[in-house]
């Protein structure tokens, strides 16, 4: 059988074991998370030997330390899967609520049942731990989940099914509704995005080369963003202080992550005061300033930027930084170099916090708080399966209720159209 | 120019014009669509005009009446768009309405802010009226729209064209928020449904073929459904008076529409009570009933159905119909046949309601009410801009909050990440 029939035939499977996914009580699907977890932990040998193949053969193909780092299934890293399973089975299940139930004019009452979306692919890179963290959350929301990792992971992603699978047999659950490819070739991805009468959501995780390529082949609906270029800007008003403690912590805690600052625009009219302040904290943590031409002449230690400098995400412990105007300007800035991420306003002012909330089109926006709060934990979502910044069906980060759909369901009483 | 180059500098700057939509207040998005209303009241004389252009040019291609019926222009129909704006109107405004709105452990407050989703694309077949009916739904809602309607109608929807520009200078509106594409052939669809930099959503209305034509070319999201095949399962239970008033009413009452009824499934237990009377009123009224053994064994005037007949769309006075032996024959009936729109059970049974209301996975599931409610008005979203049956983003009917998306918002006090 070729490459093409095999994962259409699991992918069917799959389709057909989540119908049965969809109508299981709460107390099963949580069970079912607790098994995996203490599948882990029970096997924590058996998942470390094969993960030592796929590090073995990483050494072996030159992976860089960074590559190795994310292929580790170390024992923290299976108990941070563990831990996860627990607190994915310790939230609400979102199937079955019903909400906005109305009377209509006609006698029908009329509302909204939360219902699982069906299946989810995921394809991802050398994380394996993405396997276990993935599975998790689409079971909870009653999905079926359809697993393409790298090829590097592929000994640890296929031991984690198998994991998985015995977790789902022992709850008499058909297995088929948790797949890992075994093929792991460019071929697999594009027929699993070619499935769309059996996958309802393609969610990428990985670089943005991976991205882009899922997003461009792809027949089903991808939910994805490619980078994070947040802003601050610190308005004419702002506590000096506090946006100081805001820069700092957006740009210097973990750099290397899509909610870190990318840039700073300060309004005109405090930068003499307060670029000099903030660039001496900056440039003491270690950051590289890359200025506009007054940022330069304030701030000695500055490098000027270059054209390329306004909205590259660096990943790393550089700034941009450019003074503006007012707010139109530094609105118009993130219109034309952000990504759909974060964007941050410090100020004390009412209506510039107001008007920066309403018109900055980003998945978060935020007044006077620090740009690493982007995410699904911190909001309050549980753990998150990814951040969207495209806003159909989802914008910013994706917890449960996001891997899920509502229908519409009519109480009558034997009403008919007049 | 070319045409892609041609559309392309359209749809660039729908994107341009949407941003200054997405700002513009409640009241001025009201005064717009009143203005286009008093437009189309002055210029009737205009439109009815350019209306008999199109007319002249379909006789003389030799469409069919319900073709020529669908393209025409009448005084009723025109008077219906006007209502339809002043209904639009009237509705709340959903942008910029703020919910979910929780204290986190840190400290900040996050909630989800409705904004709009930016441009939406409508490409449509031979109803002028979808020009003015999708673009009111869709300004109202803070978006650019970008229209692509048949050959066969494009004086008429240029003409309406004109009427909405005029409404959007007078309140000194980009004119391109709204834009008519004036080429009519593929390729005009082939270009539009490829520029996912400037366009957001698209939504096709027309028939299977067009709707499947755009799924399958599509680089954007498509919100469609490509049939209504909907069901009515008579439950051992069922009050027979009340079944029998919704057969009628999703069969008869208006048979060309896709919430109507296609099959009814009736419990073995009550079959051969319950379906004679019912087969007489259905019988008398002009329907055609196709049936299993059982049910042409019951129903003297019954012919058998075919294979191809489960599943099928009618849209005529045409009903099949299938003796079953209980609840879960006939929800397996239903996934198998039917196309996720509107599934109906009549039953007294409480458990039975819950389980199908939980277990069929379409976008309206009813109990005891005639499945013709499944429609934007009646389910209380002012009018509808399309029906969906995948379950991205909406499931169901479409009213002005399918056009929005959330972004998340967060008010802080200085917070940063520990």
């Amino acid at each position: 059988m070729n490459i093409r029939d095999q994962i259409t035939d699991m992918a069917r499977a799959t389709r057909k074991a989540a119908r049965q996914m969809a109508r299981l009580s709460t107390e099963v699907k949580n069970r079912l998370l607790e098994n995996i977890a203490r599948g882990l932990k029970e096997q924590e040998g058996f998942i470390q030997a094969e993960n030592d193949k796929d590090l073995a053969a990483g050494r072996e193909k030159g992976l860089s330390e960074a590559m190795l780092d994310r292929l580790t299934l170390s024992p923290k890293v299976i108990n941070s899967m563990i831990q996860g399973l627990h607190e994915v089975a310790a939230l609400p299940d979102p199937v079955g609520e019903i909400s906005e139930m109305v009377k209509r004019p006609t006698g029908i009452m009329v509302g909204r049942m939360r219902i699982p979306l069906g299946v989810v692919g995921m394809i991802y890179e050398s994380r394996p731990n993405v396997t276990v963290d993935a599975a998790a959350l689409c079971l909870k929301a009653g999905n079926g989940v359809f697993l393409r990792g790298g090829s590097e992971a592929i000994h640890s992603n296929l031991a984690l099914a198998q994991i998985i699978r015995d977790a789902l047999v022992e709850e008499s659950i058909d297995p088929a509704v948790v797949q890992v490819v075994p093929m792991t070739d460019r071929e697999a991805i594009n027929v699993m995005v070619s499935l769309e009468e059996f996958i309802d959501l393609i969610i990428p995780r990985g670089g943005e080369g991976l991205i882009r390529y899922v997003s461009e082949h792809s027949r089903i609906p991808v939910l994805k963003h490619y980078k994070g270029v947040c802003h601050l800007f610190v308005d004419e008003t702002a506590d000096f202080e506090m946006a100081i403690k805001i820069v700092m912590n957006g740009k210097v805690q973990r750099p290397g992550v899509c909610n870190s600052l990318e840039a700073m625009l300060v309004h005109r009219k405090i930068a003499d005061h307060f670029l000099p302040l903030a660039a001496k904290e900056l440039l003491e943590a270690g950051v590289e300033l890359r200025g506009c031409a007054t940022t330069c002449l304030l701030v000695p230690g500055c490098t000027p930027a270059q054209p390329e400098d306004w909205g590259m995400e660096f990943l790393d412990l550089i700034l941009a930084v450019k003074v503006v105007d007012d707010l139109d300007e530094a609105m118009d800035h993130i219109v034309h170099h952000g990504s759909q991420h974060t964007e941050v306003i410090v100020t004390e002012n009412y209506s510039n916090a107001q008007r920066f909330l309403r018109e900055i089109d980003a998945s978060a926006v935020m007044v006077n708080a620090s740009s690493r709060f982007s995410d699904g934990g911190q909001f309050g979502l549980g753990t998150e399966i990814g951040i969207s910044t495209t806003k159909l069906h989802a914008y910013g980060p994706m917890g449960l209720k996001e891997l899920t759909a509502r229908k519409f369901i009519v109480f009558g009483e034997g009403q008919v159209r007049a």
